[in-house]
């Protein structure tokens, strides 16, 4: 059954919260529990386990309920473990209905799970990482998928996804950058639009239809600057940068109506998120108006312990700067003793309970009644086949010499050419998968050597060569190509150990990138260096790279030793098809980088829109950039003619027009992307910034213009009378070639 | 004739202010010529040249004259073309008589000069660079050494000295990490006070005294902080990080009187230093009362104009920011046709012409008659047994296994004991100098080869092994001892190419670190890796390895191939010497890292008083530190017994004190180093700062208890009143194992 939701009744949540006692109120703002720990598989379904009853009792109630259905190697849960897909629902009433029974007034929890790409529960599904969104620069796709991944979590009765997409990647070297839309704020705040949007719908439009799920943004706020890639470190970054950089994603995230935003583990020049006043309500409240929930992230309001001198403390500097809800930590449960000491804490009590109670109103929680409700626009299928396009929409053609792809599969019948297989991600299934991702069934797993013999069907001798039980060379030496399929792995077993937040223990893990893997060194892991200039050695066919990975690697050395290079970065459980067809020529690589490609593993961090250009400066590495910011090759690609600005009548908003034209017999798209380089203000220039970009087709033979609008504040942001900004549509960052541009002056 | 000055009438200098005509004040606001390029050396003696005749009568008069006497690759001036020592007065005196014939009112010029260690002119005396500085923690010594430098430069005629001592070696890719005092603030700020007091004297009395020199402190501020090491890229920190770190040697400087402050290239968070009215008027003048002068950087006024897009409007950003004497810019001389366009730009020229005036007045530059002093304290020879002093007295052992140091000198006459010397640096004279030095006489330089030589009078057979020549491992191969003089060199060559500041350009140079050699790559420059792990294998005699360098390597295989390891920054022309006396025993290895060494190449940055510590970050370099801020070893160091802390009377100020015994028979020294850990507060603690330091002596078998009297706003700064600070004197910094510690709270 799907219902209409109303909106939330504010008298009616007054009311409420004046009935609630201080205990019960303090219980709102706790989400304390493992949720797996509080759903016990049994032999004929599932039951509570005392823990949850415990803790229920506690507080009249739980504020929240994290990861009741999370499934992976933390929480322990498996496919014989875990909650399975067809019972989802019957846990999440299980759980709502038991906390209204622990509850004086009937109030429901809220139910909280992990869907940074996918839902983390058994079944998911499964999708591309954040990376690969950003290499689609398509938010209607992504909006799309959200929308898919909201509705597989709606049917399932849970009601707010913890989704990454406010982190830039800013620094190689961080182990989560795979969580990351790429190192642009305008790509990202247009891609985390489309995640709000896509989910709840434009103004919550299917929350308030008792449909999708609501978003909790994280992490807030410059997580991605820490010092020297190093995970939940300081971000030295000044006000300027931090506006410039960290902020716009937040705010369209908080303008499209995200339910929550998740307060970083980090600190910003010394004052730790979850104790900001200026982030958690100067900013959010204060000038942007935002009305949803902020949510600790996990164990965040405990560590601040090491600051503050005691828990208690502790919790109180972080409900006073805005932390409305917290995830793990002991320290909120102390603010009722808290309150009995400094009583003037009550008033931000009452605060961040009205925010919660607020929230849970859009879910029904708060009335005798909860919505079922089932899928209303995308079946499992459809989910899976959208995980599928965007991971085709996202692999990325970094060289092609001589025009070595697409490989040409020879007629069947024919002499059978040898292709042999190599390196440590070509029979890999977990490799695909990227970090926070549940177990997937076996017969959901297919790797990039399973999807090429599918695709050769017999017409090619497909070898796999491994170097624990082959000699290489002589694997190769006869082959007429020889496909690399390197990179690396965000993957977790169940042997390894875990931080008290669910990151990976390095040393503990076999992963090599995700959450807790933060390396010194971007070189890829191991010996594929040397693989791949021993197979170019050791062959005369073509060589062939594909690079599965989570971080921007330096390929410098790969790059070399191939004919050409793929790059996917953990494309999901359906990408190996696409990279093939790729491969083959069955499809385009249509994704561009939403990221600068190192040349160098020293020559750290390189970012297009700095604001002073890095090529150069190194003695020993004066092309610090491989590939830019934007590239990604085509096999067919459209010529961009011209780029031309004028003003729209009245003010300083800008119009730009691109024309971009198809000289070849088939139709061809492409990402049009429009850079602007300003000078006359106060502040020194970026080298480049993105002002505007759209996925085009153009028809076999014809032209297109496109038109970007942009308005006056972006294209003359902070500069002065004299402004003059000029447009490109190359990219004039670090290591590009200008292509058109043109300029226009400040009104 | 040394005589002493009267202090600056300042009604006079409004007086004169009103006589100069707008030409004649913008011309006081130059420094616009390559002053080497103002002499000529002729048969006889030397003469003036028309491009400074024609400058001086443009303006009539100028305001500054840099560099007349430099003499180095860049101004391409060396023993034969150059002013030689016994000149430098007449030819200064030269100067500024022809200005003031220029000048309708008799206005000598700011005879400026580059010391930032030792004058950069014939017959210097060098000096070793800040790093050795730092590593001395000796700021008597150091006060010492630039009352000497400063002398030379008043017995030449010279008025200001350009000297670094506000950067912070924050990365050690950048090539000017060598100017560097060190890491750390505290350091950096007792260091600049005996930096000002040396040359100018305390109060400026020296000055006052008609002795000594002008300092202008470079560079404010936060050029250490450059994205990546990169030089003179934006320094992205905030407000917090930059008045904790960057501006304490820059406060100590202005307290203690410094005539000068050089606005350095880099903008901080957006807004370019020369730009920068919060920085250049509302710290320097407003917060600070300066009342010196604010010169810009070389060319950094003229590169404003890719931010403004005119030069024009460049120099009237800087003018207005706080810049009152540029340096070789052509903008600047734009502000006479820039106050014709806008004449409320005058009062801004008054002020920076006001500023200029009476920095000229310490000088008797605006009387009839210029003092032509003397030197009154150090003569050339005590400059150089100061110079050889601190060269002794910061070279650091980072490694002595088994005693393997002190080398043992054989008796004369019994066994010649076989030392195979090898290594880049073994035989290089120019790798001792470091950035910003004058050519010397041959007879001047020394190598470690030769005083090794020198010092072993016959008694040891001493082999010079070089790579090119050698088959190094057969010449090891029976070596009773080999000695590696390892390291980097920032040599530069009358044949290298220069960007127009004197940076080389890199690509044209042999240099591997120094003014524009930043690198992305921290290793040792080429094979030297190898080579000291082939010395390894292929000798079973004892491995020493000496390391000359000018910023923080990685030391890594190094120290696992080597039994000991001394690492000196490069030590001037004196040091060589000094380093063989400390090989043999003849004195105690005295110096102290004032820098973190880092164990991996890319687990940088990686500093101690980071907020968060990065040891165990990495996965794949869970231990980044090599040697931590502080370390170095003695042959015979003394032992911390306790630290005590207690409260003085009546405020939150803090009494430390430290016993120190000396277990041993002779007398020992050492650097006492007290370091603060705060929790209390609102802002994220670091995790540790240097809180204070001093160089004791303890005489053998006796103890001595070290006081250091602490101002509470340095213990508990930026805490609440539940603060609590730990005090420890084994830093607890990354890498660093605990000393004793003790706990003082608020009161």
């Amino acid at each position: 059954m799907s219902c209409s939701m109303p909106r939330p009744d504010l008298d009616a949540i007054e009311k409420l919260l004046t009935r609630l006692s201080l205990r019960e109120k303090v219980g709102q703002l706790n989400q304390r529990l493992y949720g797996w720990d509080c759903v016990r598989r049994t032999a004929v379904g599932y039951e509570l386990t005392e823990a949850f009853h415990v803790e229920a009792e506690r507080w009249g109630g739980i504020g929240a309920l994290y990861g009741a259905l999370r499934a992976d190697a933390w929480s322990g849960r498996d496919w014989r473990t875990g909650v399975v897909p067809e019972a989802r629902a019957e846990v999440a009433a299980m759980i709502v209905d038991a906390t209204r029974t622990h509850s004086r007034h009937g109030i429901g929890p809220l139910l909280v799970e992990e869907a940074p790409h996918g839902h983390q529960a058994l079944g998911g599904p499964s999708f591309p990482v954040n990376l690969n969104v950003g290499s689609s620069w398509d938010p209607q796709l992504y909006a799309e998928c959200s929308a898919a991944v909201a509705d597989g979590l709606r049917a399932a009765g849970i009601h707010l996804a913890l989704v990454s997409s406010l982190d830039l990647l800013r620094d190689p070297r961080w182990g989560r950058s795979e969580e990351c839309f790429g190192e642009d704020p305008l790509l990202s705040a247009e891609l985390t639009t489309a995640l709000v949007t896509g989910m709840q719908g434009a103004n919550r439009s299917r929350l308030h239809a008792g449909a999708g799920a609501g978003v909790v943004l994280k992490h807030f706020a410059a997580q991605g600057e820490g010092v020297g890639g190093r995970n939940g470190q300081s971000a030295i970054i000044g006000p300027r940068d931090l506006a410039e950089l960290h902020l716009p994603a937040a705010r369209a995230g908080v303008a499209a109506g995200a339910l929550g935003v998740m307060a970083a583990y980090n600190d910003v020049d010394g004052v730790p998120c979850c104790s900001s006043p200026a982030l958690l309500t100067g900013l959010l409240r204060d000038d942007w108006a935002f009305d949803g929930l902020v949510m600790a992230d996990g164990k965040a309001i405990d560590r601040l312990a090491l600051m503050t001198g005691s828990l208690r403390r502790a919790a109180e500097v972080a409900l006073r700067a805005g932390v409305d809800l917290s995830l793990w930590d002991t320290a909120f449960t102390l603010l009722e003793e808290a309150v009995e000491q400094d009583p003037r804490l009550l008033s931000a009590i009452d605060r961040a309970c009205r925010r919660v109670l607020t929230v849970k109103a859009h879910f029904g929680l708060l009335d005798a009644l909860m919505a079922r409700p089932e899928p209303v626009n995308h079946s499992p299928a459809q989910a899976i086949e959208l995980s599928r396009r965007m991971a085709a929409r996202s692999l990325i053609l970094l060289a092609n010499d001589a025009a070595a792809l697409p490989l040409r599969l020879p007629v069947a019948g024919g002499p059978r050419p040898r292709w042999v297989v190599v390196g440590p991600n070509a029979d890999s299934t977990t490799a695909m998968l990227g970090d926070y991702v549940p177990p997937l069934r076996p017969q959901d797993q297919l790797s990039v050597l399973d999807a090429l013999r599918a695709a050769a069907g017999g017409r090619v001798d497909v070898v796999h060569a491994t170097e624990r039980s082959d000699d290489i060379a002589g694997a190769v030496a006869s082959a007429d190509l020889v496909l690399c399929v390197l990179g690396g792995t965000s993957h977790r077993t169940y042997a390894d150990e875990f931080a008290d937040n669910g990151a990976a223990l390095s040393g503990g893990t076999v992963a090599t990138s995700g959450e807790g893997v933060d390396v010194a060194d971007l070189a890829l892991p191991g010996e594929q260096d040397q693989l791949v200039r021993l197979v170019r050695r050791a062959t005369r066919g073509t060589v062939v790279s594909v690079v599965i990975a989570g971080r921007p690697h330096v390929l410098t050395g790969v790059l070399e030793a191939s004919d050409a290079t793929l790059l996917a970065w953990y494309p999901g459980p359906y990408g190996a098809p696409e990279i093939v067809r790729v491969l083959v020529g069955d499809a385009e690589p249509a994704g561009r980088l939403p990221v600068t490609l190192p040349a160098s593993a020293g020559a750290v961090p390189v970012r297009y829109n700095d604001r002073q250009s890095a090529v150069a400066v190194y003695a020993d590495a004066p092309e610090p950039v491989l590939r830019p910011f934007g590239f990604g090759l085509s096999y067919r690609a459209p010529t961009i003619l011209a780029v031309r600005a004028e003003h729209l009548p009245g003010d300083d908003d800008v119009r730009v027009e691109v024309d971009v034209a198809n000289p070849h017999d088939a139709d061809v798209a492409d990402v049009v992307k429009i850079f602007g380089h300003r000078t006359g203000g106060d502040t020194w220039p970026r080298e480049c910034e993105l002002l505007g970009f759209r996925r085009v087709s153009v028809p076999a033979r014809d032209s297109v213009t496109v038109p970007f609008d942009l308005a006056g504040g972006r294209v003359f942001a902070d500069t002065g009378p004299q402004a003059v900004t000029t447009i490109s549509v190359g990219a004039s960052g670090p290591g590009t070639t200008p292509g058109p541009a043109c300029i226009v002056r400040r009104r």
